[in-house]
């Protein structure tokens, strides 16, 4: 940590959330537990912490995500921060002024955290890297580079299930090669100290060099799936298939869907994951993901736990032991 | 109630509010009595009540409205609830995921309640049967099927003015067999006793077989009108003339449209309602709009306090007696 | 303040805020003054005032805007408003309602506040003269004619660093005959006592008779720069190169750009404002908006504390002397 890490401060605390690569397990383990403090207030009847009272978030999302965008908006609105949605495609960019001025801007009202997704790798940084002292920016996805968050709320899931990390084996199903959850998904389970991470796709979906991050490569599924703990499947785009990477969908999921059948192979309590959304039929068939190893769902649960955690922990606040006794504000 | 009734749960208590057909009297009086209730909230100095803080309400459109979906939010926020707004022709329907995927990963981010707007008459009953145990759903308008916020506002209406539903005589006027406002409206009244419900329009306007549902049938507006209590008048879509179900807007007005001097047959004390947007001199003239006998602006403010009560009642919270010293939450 | 004002009520207290033109020095200075003790709440760690809690605003934006929508929403938010955004353009106004009626129709939901954005030029002017009496109207710019609360905190922003207007020079550069802030800043300037006012500009980019708003006129850049404490700097719109109202970007930058070297003629203190989106080599030097007399992004954060000033005034809500220590709401 002696490294200049453009997410840490200088005393080495979280400051920027942007990638899983280059944080230690202290650190990602400390989003894991402050997830586990935050879980439980979406059961609560007062579905809100006041940790962030008086704060302002802004949603800076350079490409649309509903889905993406709600989770961090209920996540802020649960810690009672004030939200900002701003949809930067339909805004002020469209009037030639820079990302540098836009930025500058709404740091000079007073906005306390940017929550930034975008099309372009490297976009997250490149906001952090521009932004003022008390600014905090979050990646919410950027190009096939990062979607750190969506790789924690997968830990968090796992160790919900499996609190050990260290024997597990991983599976990764799909395409690789555009997801920047995989990416970040691997960092995270190396960081964490996963001994078998495994990652399984046909070779026009698989990054070259992929091995480097300390994964092993398969191109068949069953013996990909061998023994596994964990599957993480990967959504599909279907532009792969328009663009003529992959033969068909249904070729496709004859050789990589997942199917009851073929989970067979993996551990009897193995979980399967999928960070949504889902197509059935394509990367995964019905009964697998709305069966009983299925922790689709939960995963969602999880991500506003894990965006609460986050947002809390960047902006230097912790949960309160029983966040329960702490209800309030607004 | 002892046969089954998807809006109500196992002890006969309202759980979803889809229509107002199937429900009894003694329901919608009390949903009349809380939204009495909250009628004055609007008045006050600090316009809020913390009966729903902490609750997350999801405005589900899968169509656009601009007026229904703002009643709606500023209906919850009085209420202290978060409110997250999804337009859903926007987000992930388009990246092809199934309708019920959706709504579990709603429902996954622990919302409570879901206000639907949809084009397709029954889509409400149906999200209704897909929900979690614990959400909520109101229809906020489906297809040519059921309005019932708006028809109970209607009733409040109504009842401020004529406290006494069973002697009154209500006409309805205008594109009834389009008309969800109408057929949410015509169950209202006649579960509330009212005992003579008359629907005036031209035959291309009339649904087959209407008399069913409890009302005398006119063509004629001066025969229609004699001697009633209430009128409401419907908007007329234009897609009506240019689809050649109607001659033309004039003619439409000239034998439909609401003046003054065809008021006079009605009751001196009539009260004249419009569920709005208003086409001025197309189903009403503005004097009539704007006149003494006219409603319409009070069923605007009548239609914050219905929804209150609506999402207040779902949720199982009464409001207190004297809802002004309980101001509070944010 | 005897002829009628439609911006004050009967006892001569701000209603309205419409224009700059019209209001008298004790008006202004209030609002300065209002801003004073809100400024520093977007530097406390709770950035709200329980002001306007329980509050209904609206944002009636009739022309796209996101940074103006963007700060009165976090203006509002920050003095604990409710606030509600209706893009007209989208909304009701396609169904052939009329103005009037969508603005009672807001009224009877019990909206505290219309913060108006309007292409027309009278148009807020004439939203303010058609709502009930409890209703406060705030111009965000109409037209070609007046943006005052971007007059105001220019007026904020200057007297921030001279204290004593009346001695001051100030010259405003550009595209004044399209320049809703041009107007209100002349106004604001002249109510407040500066004695010497200048515009700058080409004479296709001068509006006729300017003379008679008591500015005098200057269509050389050094010259009329000579010795200036102040210069506001108007964003150059490309429409007018488009239009052949100037010849290119290139010359224009070259005659009325805003470089180092020209600020050479200025007093050594000059301050160099803008109101954004600024197009950095077209009517000012990176080198200049980015440098040491640039207050731009000081211009930002008082955007705010005005914004919450005139919101607290019209609704006859004065900041507390120490606002630290009344934060609360929601």
């Amino acid at each position: 940590m002696t490294a200049f890490n453009p997410q840490l401060d200088q005393q080495g605390r979280l400051k920027h959330f942007l990638s899983t690569e280059g944080l230690n397990r202290q650190i990602l383990s400390t989003i894991l537990d402050y997830a586990e403090s935050f879980a439980g207030v979406g059961d609560r009847a007062v579905k809100k912490v006041p940790l962030l009272r008086g704060k302002t978030v802004v949603n800076l999302f350079f490409e649309p995500s509903t889905r993406t965008r709600t989770t961090f908006e209920l996540a802020a609105k649960r810690l009672s921060a004030d939200v900002l949605n701003i949809n930067i495609a339909a805004s002020a960019a469209n009037k030639g002024e820079t990302l540098q001025d836009t930025l500058h801007t709404l740091e000079a009202m007073h906005c306390d955290m940017f929550v930034v997704r975008h099309g372009n790798s490297g976009a997250a940084h490149f906001i952090a890297s521009q932004v003022a002292e008390n600014i905090h920016v979050i990646n919410a996805g950027d190009g096939s580079h990062a979607h750190p968050t969506q790789a924690m709320l997968d830990m968090f899931t796992i160790r919900r299930h499996k609190p050990d990390f260290a024997p597990l084996r991983v599976a990764i199903v799909g395409d690789i090669a555009h997801s920047r959850v995989a990416r970040s998904e691997i960092h995270a389970l190396n960081v964490l100290g996963v001994s078998d991470i495994r990652v399984i796709a046909p070779k026009t979906l698989l990054p070259k060099n992929i091995e480097n991050l300390g994964v092993r490569v398969f191109h068949d599924l069953a013996e990909g799936l061998q023994d596994v703990d964990v599957i993480t499947m990967l959504r599909l785009q279907r532009e792969r298939i328009k663009n003529a990477v992959l033969p068909s969908e249904h070729e496709y999921f004859s050789c990589f869907g997942l199917t009851e059948k073929r989970l067979g192979v993996a551990k009897p309590d193995v979980i399967v994951m999928h960070p949504g959304p889902i197509n059935r039929g394509i990367e995964i068939d019905s009964q697998v993901a709305d069966g009983e190893r299925s922790v689709i769902l939960q995963q969602v649960s999880h991500g506003i736990a894990i965006r609460m955690a986050v947002m809390a922990m960047v902006m230097g606040s912790a949960p309160s032991e029983k966040p329960g006794e702490k209800a309030g504000g607004g």
